[in-house]
């Protein structure tokens, strides 16, 4: 299928702009990097102005004005760049061919909003060193919560590379993402055989083309790939001829493809493999491996996403959320150097509002990736609009306490409360071989603001999103002002007519979308409500699961009352009844009620404003758009209308404004 | 996959017993039904006995004692029989070859339940005209609602024929099935292409097995075929052009496959096209089928399976059981003579407790099928045991009032009602590559109840049941106690923890499969409970969607009101408050509590009666029988307490004896 270009689809600047003043380039290609950014900027350039950027010898520079300058600025960090207006040239000053690569996407950022070229002076380092994107994408083509058709990284167990490889790798540098795993970390079947001769010609080259554009490749790992490819009886970590196993198959991978940055384990989780077969912690597991791909400069990042998913619905006690800081709080220290744990930003599992997970300020001495998913599982499948940059705002912000200054996520997950360099962010990635890549045209926005944001955790969720509709769609005052209101209003209206005040899981089981308020409630995957005639809720405080305790305090003592609990997560800490008072000063059931009907009238509001927007975007945009924005209009009511018929047959108690319940 | 015998795995009878004296058998081999008649007597004598049972030609028959014979008897109807001992001689008397044949299986039972020799003196006529299986095998291979196996029909879009086909013809005719549908209802790809030369070889194959033990083959038919074989741009039942595009291909298919009994057509449901495509009635579309085949005495046998299944959970007044009568009260009479409307027992869809199909009683001058489902799709799908035959029996018996005498189900079904000679019933099979043919090894008593029934529909449930179990594993008394003990026990224990009081429907959507309450609630099928806090129920009564009064007078105003209508119904066609005191004198919420928690003691002491069988049954057959049973009284409690807890914490009403509620 074909594919478009996203942000990176350019459109001509002003006739004025002073911008067409610059028409030559100083620079050697040989260099792979700056080959890619020369490139990058004569094709903006073109598409931007009409005119070509001449490339010219480095060793020819004048100091004519006119020009992009390539200059060495080794007060630019590894990845850091400063770029600059000098005597009517352009300066990309940097330390690194990867700086310079990032500084030329920031001189097209600059050229796709218009902003003034006189004056420009702009210096950034991204503030997490890791950036990444985890596909969910199988080996036959197919993705795991995939809502973008199919994986444009593998089909029938072959690996592709093709023109939108590259453009991939585009996409990803010009918002700064430095890392990819390509393959799902359930590793199953053929993917086991990713560390096997079978695919190294094609994951060098893959590896090569991500190079350069300052993209490390990574895959993700079957813990029990020794056993699985035949070789071995075990994948006990403490083995000797486990640890040899891997540590030779590491050297052949490396060998074999030594742009690798390493490798991602789900291991022990929802099925899949990992040392507790063996009796082993986690820590043997991760640490087995970081050995053996340490003298590659290999990492290791293990996810921390292990929790009991045979659990009996009639258990009270078992308590998923605490799952994972019980899995791993007492490992904190235990793991080598290179092992990252990557943690989902809250304790259960992406829903559209969950606490910021406990193992963020518990864990102290462990290096963390947070982990957050763009591909909209649980928050509308890339059909419901849902902006998500406000969720990871708010989760980056969050105080963890785990000291007594810079303890917010985002500090730990940028090395600045523990000092530390293997950290950062990774989503799971909505991408998939649409034709828009990522099904919902305003979806696309999630895989921007992501990478924008882990480079600069400080941009609001405004910006980010206001950049990219003007570089995707362009400055178009009225275009810019809807689709801004319907981003940013988007989440919220997503969690108004979903699951309440933090409950979750209200989902048809397995394929996740649609409202079913029971759908997980007598279930094994320790997903409940426990709704019943007078109250709604899961006890996590001292009475109950304790869950409220793990975290820090005053973030503790918050959580385990509901006096100080945030409304919107209450139901998720404590069982409520109906009647209760919310901060807000609406019961419980009422909260319900109006935030489900409202949420159906901010859908409205955002559509009809986007209808209005017929004409002003691209046809085929806007057809893809309305299409889901009708079927969103119509799938919003589904939900308002089973949340609250369920909960007023269940209460009882009538809607205080007599609206319409079945 | 090997395959076993079923109730045709003979076992030794006692070294006195009198059938051992018969040695000899007459006849002329060259019939080829009689031919399949002596085979069958000879194997169940070499078997039974260890003896060989000679064959001599019919026309050397002597008076001498110890011989079976066959004898022409007229007064024996088509697939009638009279067998008899005289001087010491077995005589198999019919009219015609598929009564011998049915002679011979009749002796072969007598012989397998070692009754008495002396003095035999039976003669049997098949109640109903039609004893039909309806198979829904795809091509691919997969069972719709299967629970054993792959199909044996076919296979990658190939038709199988091999010693199983043999095999399965045997089993149907020793029980009178006289009619087989092969291919799924719902008729798709290369099913599509069954009435074309790719398939017509193998179809006359194996049409000439089954007609060797009197069975009729019939094919499931796309509706849609003219277009789908992409010949005509319309299947209107009224076009000249696709009137005779039928009578072609007709003409085509009755060439090549001379014993073909006719189609099974499932048009306008769920999703399958038909008639009201063109606006078009059932009448036209079956009509013009029916029109087509009468030139080779086909039958035409049209589902009346037809309801709205894109329904609104918030319309309170569409109702899915009102829809097949709806659709077709109108039409009776309109159908030509070889069309037979096939009706499901109950207006819903095979739930455990349905009230009998108003169709039934409603239709006075339509052929008619009653459809039941032994393949058991809401009933446990063959990992329960549930035997179905006491439901049967129940519809059969349902007096429809629609004459003065004479008008229970049976009786119309058995032609008597309206004097027919075109009707029966019909079973959608529960059979597959599984080596004991049915899953659960009791599921074959469904099997062979079915077969029995419809040939006799008098005979009772636990007649039928002890047969098979003396017939399937010899004569000893305290497996058969026990096994009749199961069997008898096991629709009533399905009931009592499933759905109460006829609602139906509280189960896992698509697979159907373990409780899930509010499954169907919200959703497009029609299958509503409508439980809130004070009660449950559907109103169809004439303050409801008025279905009650499509029943003939005195059933209507029974079931019109809550006072008449039978408990078991009630919630079926009332919605009843919680605390509404039943017939029984307990009220509806402890009701389900009681049944619940009784049923789950029914199945603990059907399950430890039946592990004291140990040594006593084929060690297989006990093994696959005994994790059976030891799931179905796991999830017997998964099915209580799923039950019991959502209503308990949806009306807050506690259990009288307090018992665990989750």
């Amino acid at each position: 299928m074909g594919f478009e270009q996203a942000w990176l689809s350019y459109r001509m600047i002003r006739e004025d702009s002073e911008w067409r003043g610059i028409g030559r380039i100083y620079a050697d290609e040989d260099d792979f990097i700056i080959g890619n950014a020369v490139r990058e900027l004569q094709k903006a350039w073109s598409e931007m102005t009409g005119a070509a950027l001449m490339l010219c010898p480095d060793s020819q520079k004048t100091h004519q004005a006119g020009s992009i300058i390539f200059r060495q600025d080794e007060g630019c960090g590894p990845e850091g760049y400063h770029v600059f207006e000098e005597d009517g040239n352009v300066v990309i000053a940097a330390s690194t061919d990867c700086g310079w690569l990032y500084g030329a996407f920031e001189l097209i950022h600059q050229m796709q909003m218009e902003n003034p070229l006189s004056g420009m002076d702009i210096r950034k380092e991204p503030v997490m060193p890791l950036r990444m994107l985890n596909h969910w994408d199988n080996m036959d083509g197919s993705i795991e919560r995939g809502y973008s058709g199919n994986s444009f990284f593998f089909e029938n167990d072959e690996i592709l590379i093709d023109e939108r490889t590259v453009t991939y790798a585009r996409l990803l540098a010009s918002v700064g993402i430095n890392g990819a795993v390509i393959n799902n970390v359930n590793v199953k079947d053929a993917a086991t055989w990713l560390i096997t001769d079978r695919y190294f010609d094609k994951l060098r080259r893959l590896s090569e083309i991500f190079a350069g554009y300052g993209i490390k490749l990574f895959l993700s790992l079957n813990y029990a790939a020794p056993v699985e490819l035949g070789q071995l009886d075990s994948a006990d970590p403490l083995s000797e001829e486990v640890r040899e196993w891997w540590k030779r198959r590491m050297q052949l991978v490396f060998g074999q493809i030594p742009n690798l940055g390493g490798f991602l384990i789900k291991a022990d989780s929802e099925g899949r493999p990992g040392p507790f077969t063996y009796g082993r912690t986690h820590a043997d597991g991760a640490n087995m491996l970081a050995e053996a791909v340490e003298p590659y400069g290999g990492l290791i990042i293990w996810r921390c996403f292990v929790y009991n998913c045979k659990q009996d619905w009639r258990d009270y006690v078992t308590d998923r959320a605490r799952s994972g800081y019980d899995n791993f709080i007492e490992l904190d220290g235990a793991f080598r150097d290179n092992v990252i744990l990557q943690i989902k930003n809250g304790p259960m599992d992406f829903q559209v509002r969950e606490p910021v997970h406990p193992l963020f300020g518990g864990l102290k001495a462990s290096n963390q990736i947070l982990e957050v998913q763009i591909a909209q599982e649980y928050t509308g499948q890339q059909r419901h609009v849902c902006y998500l940059i406000p969720m990871f705002k708010e989760v980056l912000a969050f105080r963890t306490y785990a000291a007594k200054t810079d303890d917010t996520v985002m500090d730990i997950v940028s090395g600045k409360t523990f000092n530390q360099t293997k950290c950062g962010m990774a989503a799971v990635a909505n991408t998939g071989n649409d034709e828009n890549w990522t099904g919902h045209d305003l979806a696309a926005a999630n895989l921007y603001g992501f990478g924008r944001l882990a480079f600069n955790p400080s941009a609001t969720a405004e910006e980010l999103a206001t950049e990219w509709i003007v570089r995707t769609f362009g400055k178009d005052q009225e275009v810019r002002e809807v689709l801004l209101f319907i981003l940013m209003n988007s989440w919220k209206a997503y969690e108004m007519y979903n699951a309440p005040l933090g409950i979750g899981w209200m989902v048809n089981p397995a394929y996740h979308y649609g409202p079913s308020v029971d759908g997980y409630e007598y279930d094994r995957w320790g997903t409940y409500h426990r709704a019943d005639h007078a109250g709604i809720g899961v006890d996590r405080s001292h009475h109950g699961t304790g869950y409220a305790g793990l975290y820090e305090e005053p973030n503790a003592s918050m959580y385990d009352s509901p006096e100080s609990c945030p409304d919107e997560l209450l139901l998720f800490f404590h069982h409520m009844p109906y009647v209760h008072k919310l901060h807000s000063g609406k019961t419980v059931i009422q909260h319900v009620y109006d935030t489900h009907f409202e949420g159906v009238e901010l859908v409205d509001e955002m559509v009809k404003r986007f209808e209005g927007l017929e004409g002003k975007l691209p046809d085929k945009a806007f057809g893809r758009m309305l299409e889901r924005f009708q079927h969103q209009k119509e799938h919003a009511r589904e939900w308002r209308d089973q949340i609250n018929t369920y909960f007023y047959r269940k209460s009882g108690i009538a809607d205080e404004k007599g609206r319409k319940i079945f």
